[in-house]
């Protein structure tokens, strides 16, 4: 399995970004032909209690590299990737890895 | 569950990082008491083929946050971030939170 990790800055209205982000955007998201899964995990502080760099990681699997390429090349991926940017503008970080092993 | 996310930059020597990463620093994590779980994910790229902001992203899961303050303020989990400091000097990144529902 392999994965891209989306990681979303804090907004300044957090009520209306999830209100976007798990209503429309991860039912978009969802659409995406390949995404085997979709994890999402919402933070706050650091471990000192000051902001949080991130305020949502969403990690998307897919089986394989040819796989997620699939995906985010399609019409539903780019769907998504133009919804996510609506949603955050440029506090938004992509990248594209795998689970190690353990 | 929550969990303590640890974000590490690029090493400039990838082989010595993994060395010790994952033949001293994990196994001198997994001893911090209440840790329930490790998952340790790595990244190259971003899709657009650009070097990923991270190299490794490392998710510690606890029952809950009294457990989690416990094991970070234990002498295991002290041992276990000073070591992550040394690893990495300041391009570590912790953050704290939970796994979204669905």
């Amino acid at each position: 399995m392999v994965k891209v990790v989306a990681m979303y800055g804090h907004p300044e209205d957090k009520q209306a970004f999830d209100a976007h982000y798990f209503d429309k955007h991860i039912p978009l998201t969802e659409k995406i032909p390949g995404l085997k899964e979709v994890k999402v995990s919402k933070y706050d502080k650091d471990p000192m209690g000051n902001p949080s760099r991130y305020y949502i990681i969403c990690e998307m699997y897919y089986d394989n590299m040819d796989e997620l390429k699939s995906g985010l090349s399609s019409d539903e991926g780019r769907a998504s990737a133009k919804d996510a940017m609506s949603l955050s503008g440029k506090s938004v970080t992509f990248m594209v890895g795998e689970d190690a092993d353990g």
